[in-house]
């Protein structure tokens, strides 16, 4: 049972960040107009939250500039357009997807570029690949990140190896990804555990990045946190990914921290967000996303279940439990 | 941190509650068509759902029964032409508040009755008058529980007392009702503790009927399962008052008991929800829902903010914390 007096309190080095144009970005192609990004990155300054992701610093080798908005490859100067000098206590970070980002070229010293925190992901497959990228960014001067995605497949074993191997690396933050919204907090507290065990021997941090598949995100970072997790994701009004993420408004609620205020983000999503559902941008939880997360599988099958605008919910099911 | 092999097996005395048609009558003033009534009853037999809650059994002295759907009255009568002589393993279940129910003529002996479980629903001042009910309804036979209702309002010293008078009465189950969908699975956890001690010492079940306000319905009965309490409580889609219940899909998908079949509950909610929604009829996590339940408050304010259509989330947030 967690300590009554860190419910009432709160730990200082606890940090928010917002992934709404990240992982939101992948719902709508990172179609954002500028007034959107410009009244988050606003409302992020008013709320408290400490990191603002801008979206991917994705490779232009691979994917058509023309085929998504500019947040999908967050050129500084598109990020300086937005921000100015950014002369606010919001950091500023982007990901990068081990495979897809030319980080070499295309992440410039930290001296010359607004962003503070780059997020390497990776899947557990290509850790070392996940390294390089690592000690790129921290040479070039920034915070770093590592999201371990897909976490809810992975083996135990596996998993502690990958810790080992990134605790001896110079990242500052290493991440549990519940990328496929299957874990429940009893399972949470267990991975927190793994992580502590390594986070502590090398004296690193911990994030967590929740899906909502089966209502459970908030339920799971609030976990994380009272096991001593510190960098809590989440996105305005869910927005992310199939069944989205943890909500911020939800978040800053539960925060204790004098710093973090609820209002913004309610304003926030009271301007934007509802009009993008209008729109047709579809997100956040249903039962399509339920039950790929309830069979722990990635949830491609149920986006494009919405995609198609089908409700024969029933049929989905039978589908995807037949996995011959 | 819970067990790994409570979260891998089974309790066989865990118990699951429809109450879709008492906390979803509360939307839609309990008009529900005969065929969906029906369907639900074919649902949760084939679902392996162990009670159904028909509705309330509802003073016809103080309320109207032109302004209500049959289920806000539960005539025996009318639940026999749904269910027959109900040869099932389903338990039938009605609600009964303090203060709104002539119990002593219009609650039968089980006898003559279709019914099983009797749930009493009381306020922590009015706990004497629950103990009579509670005294009535065993007396007749029935099975019987007790909700305790708004306990994240009430004081730790006060719930105590009153679970040492019930816990010293007939009662079968005491119920744990977060109200306002205010409490976190931490503070969950604490009340379970609470419960457990009289749970104990008196020889009774415990059970949890959560709110879905903060999207923690369905994270605080797991919390509560895995402290062992037995009862839960949920409701299809979450449909019931404001921000509704534990969704049943999600819940039968959680447990392990191959009992449990989530199947039934898709194609249930597949036929009929959405239906419900298309015909204006409202409920479901929502901002408005999310401030009540972060300000422990009633959510009758969000739920005529919701009637009314409004969508000013930022001017309905300034009301309620305005609270002089």
């Amino acid at each position: 049972m967690k300590e009554l007096s860190n419910l009432m309190n709160y730990r200082s080095n606890i940090k928010v960040v917002d992934a709404t144009l990240r992982d939101g970005g992948l719902v709508n192609d990172f179609y954002f107009t500028d007034e959107f990004v410009k009244d988050l990155y606003h409302a992020n300054v008013s709320a408290g939250v400490d990191y603002m992701e801008f979206g991917y610093k994705a490779s232009r080798d691979m994917f058509d500039t023309d085929k998504f908005g500019k947040w999908k490859f967050c050129n500084d100067e598109d990020i300086r357009a937005i921000v100015g000098d950014n002369n606010t206590d919001l950091k500023l970070a982007v990901m990068a997807d081990v495979g897809r980002c030319n980080y070499k070229t295309d992440i410039l010293d930290r001296s010359e570029s607004p962003l503070d925190l780059i997020r390497v992901a990776t899947y557990l497959n290509t850790i070392p690949a996940a390294v390089d990228m690592i000690e790129d960014a921290v040479n070039k001067g920034y915070e770093v990140s590592c999201n371990i995605m897909a976490i809810s497949n992975t083996q135990e074993s596996d998993l502690k190896i990958a810790l080992d191997i990134l605790g001896q690396s110079p990242v500052n933050i290493l991440y549990i990804v519940d990328s496929f919204g299957s874990l429940y907090p009893e399972q949470i507290a267990r991975i927190v555990d793994i992580y502590m065990e390594f986070l502590t021997k090398y004296g690193k941090k911990g994030g967590i990045h929740a899906h909502n598949n089966q209502q459970l995100a908030f339920a799971n970072t609030i976990e994380a946190v009272g096991d001593g997790i510190d960098y809590l994701d989440a996105t305005y009004a869910s927005m992310g990914r199939g069944a989205g993420n943890c909500a911020m408004e939800l978040l800053l609620g539960f925060l204790r921290n004098p710093k973090y205020n609820v209002y913004p983000t309610i304003r926030f999503v009271e301007k934007h967000m509802e009009k993008l559902r209008q729109e047709g941008i579809l997100w956040g939880y249903d039962l399509q996303y339920l039950m790929t997360g309830l069979l722990n599988q990635h949830p491609r099958a149920a986006i494009q279940f919405t995609k198609e605008k089908r409700n024969d919910y029933s049929e989905f099911y039978k589908e995807i439990v037949a996995q011959d």
